[in-house]
């Protein structure tokens, strides 16, 4: 019982790199420690016909749930809404639970009981049929939330700031919830004076011993210069957490054996460290 | 004659969050002040079939360049090659240049004339049938370029330093041709004192008088909040720098005087300033 998840992240500002994606680890991270399992990442830019194709493109995957970011707001290029009624053929008309919170943000945002509804204001109300809006606590437009072909797609402002405070009061459960009991686990290991080659046999030995532990192995500091080494990643997922920190362990201690009767070349300097991050 | 450039991202630790990706924000930003158009950029993770339908996917949306990023490496997760196998039915072989890099490198790190080549080692010359490898200025993997239906590939290691030198060094100019005269331009302005819903109409009313000018409003800092601002975000792109940064000099213009003349509701603080970044 594990929880697909895709994240759709839309926004010109990303296309062209004015803005690092940081809503995409934030959520990869967030879901990932919930129990879930983010299968992909796509970015694309404002624009409503390829927004809908890559909404469509999710359905042929199957994932549980798709969580989007971006293109809720009441300027021309926030077009997610457009998007998702152009790929569930679906007319967008105005949701009176959306409306009352975009009315009642404006309310307390200008301190008056009947803030004007332009057409900017109203447009943050206009749903797909059958969309259900969600509340934002920090921020003006509402969440959305809508299932298409069994796929429950969870729609976010790009700002992060608000999609974060959504996101946890108001998703987070109901993944964890979908996730069943994943008890993610993980650790890092830091080795000095020895080549990611040198180490690739060690890691596929303990990756065929110890049963549904994942090792990945990321060479930093530019491999083979004085200030090189290189961080092996164990993690693991088990239905409580003494399974998944002793199979942590177990590969850990295996490693590290490996590593003391290794007879190798070695680089300019014989010593080689272990550290074990917390 | 715009390039149309799709990224790549392969790797597990950009999907559990581990890893902020960067790479694609760099990619991004390099390839649009090229004169090229990154239209799309999708993460997946270390698995031959997923990176294979992934592959295979990028060819439907006819771009003209798709850079990935990832996977090259010594260790069994990194499986890039193996998907490109078997996307486009190329079986691996030993590719002499990759063989002629991956050698001397070694030779080079570890002082030694003859370095054992062993299978993680040799694994890292494997290419695709129709597969060049390219040096690596600064790393083990060489990169690897590959031509199907039409479309380049650019496949690139995933370390930070290592993508970017070999960008730079071989596949910035190339893009740049392909792209063709093309001048980016791009300002920012940030306004204080308005909701973004009361500026949606102004940027409408510019985006229509000023041809292809884009105007992209993001909100800072708590919209509605005292620290709360906007930020709107010009760009355009022309056959010559004059043309593209007079369109930016119009755009804002006509937003600040349409600003002046805004009778509207205000926040608690009636002053509004604009300030241009360079």
């Amino acid at each position: 019982l594990v929880c697909k998840v895709e994240l759709l992240c839309i926004g010109n500002e990303l296309l062209i790199g004015k803005t690092l994606n940081t809503n995409s680890q934030w959520l990869s991270e967030k879901i990932t420690k919930l129990g879930g399992d983010v299968t992909r990442v796509t970015v694309v830019g404002d624009d409503v016909k390829t927004i809908a194709s890559a909404l469509r493109e999710t359905l042929r995957r199957r994932p549980d749930v798709v969580v989007t970011s971006g293109g809720l707001g009441p300027t021309f290029d926030d077009k997610t809404l457009q998007a998702f009624s152009k790929a569930f053929r679906r007319q967008l008309q105005l949701n009176r639970n959306a409306l009352r919170l975009v009315s009642s943000r404006y309310a307390k945002v200008l301190g008056k009981k009947d803030p004007k509804l332009t057409p900017p204001r109203l447009k943050m109300a206009m749903l797909p049929v059958g969309a259900k809006a969600v509340p934002n606590p920090v921020g003006t437009a509402p969440a959305v939330t809508l299932t298409a072909s069994g796929v429950k797609f969870l729609i976010l402002p790009g700002v992060p700031a608000e999609l974060q405070a959504i996101f946890e009061q108001s998703f987070a459960e109901p993944i964890k919830k979908m996730a069943g009991r994943q008890f993610p686990y993980e650790t890092n290991i830091v080795i000095s004076g020895l080549l990611e080659s040198q180490v690739a046999p060690l890691i596929d030995r303990v990756m065929s011993e110890v049963p549904e532990i994942y090792v990945k192995s990321h060479a930093k500091g530019g491999e083979g210069t004085k200030g090189g080494y290189l961080e092996l990643h164990f993690s693991t997922r088990a239905r409580s957490v003494k399974t998944a920190r002793d199979r942590i362990l177990r590969a850990v201690t295996l490693m590290s054996q490996l590593l003391g009767s290794l007879d190798e070349e070695i680089l300019t300097s014989r010593s080689r460290f272990l550290k074990q991050e917390p």
